[in-house]
């Protein structure tokens, strides 16, 4: 079947923050997202669990977005602009996809 | 250590449809799937959240299904024959695995 | 904007060994990881769900984390020696990051 190749951004960011970024998201153009609950992890600032908080930190996400490569560059900066004082981890990779019309 | 190129899937469909959708992978031979719960996001159709529901959306879900590239391109058609008249995002990438006989 | 290519591992495992899985992680030096709850799936042992268990297995999880490719090799065999005797999935791919120190 024929596909298309697509980025996929993944951004781990502290929940209160997700609001801001899905904001961004719209503006920069992405067509769609997806949002998902953690429940724990560890980052630079220390572990954390959604039972029983382990240090400061509150709950995080994971935000997924595909989008074309032509728009990624400038949305990597755009996410980094919110991410670079805050905890979170963002990685891109190569996904291909079968209808290019979503994205 | 040795690894082995597979094809990971990962499919973001509306919860009611997910049924559905692990008869086909099972009917196609896929060995495994994982589901992930979603707590919000932005389609084609708008965005919504798991918690105060925003346009007419239920809940949706990532399935996540990891296989040989050989069974991907048939697999592909299946799961587009689901999916193309509702929400849903698919999307394939490259993984390898470490325990071949698994998949 | 500058990325820089790393590995992502993904460890579909049950939840009570998650535990033993991130400690081995912090042993290796991981920096990070995050935790994503599973409702359900399907592997060589059969199918279960978080709601009314199908079959024994207990709920499971997935722990992301992103390292050096210089890493992740050995990482891939303290993991294997973790999960060979157990259900789980193990899958390595290549993401690009914008925060190389973070890892």
């Amino acid at each position: 079947m024929k596909t298309y190749p697509k980025k996929r951004i993944e951004i781990i960011i502290e929940a209160p923050l997700s609001r801001r970024m899905m904001e961004q998201l719209d503006r920069a153009g992405v067509t769609g997202y997806s949002i998902i609950p953690l429940i724990g992890g560890k980052g630079l600032s220390g572990s954390w669990s959604s039972e029983g908080q382990i240090g400061r930190a509150s709950g995080m996400v994971a935000i997924i977005c595909i989008t074309d490569a032509a728009l990624a560059d400038a949305l990597l900066e755009q996410i980094f602009h919110i991410v670079h004082r805050q905890m979170g981890v963002v990685s891109i990779s190569d996904v291909a996809v079968i209808r290019p019309e979503h994205f």
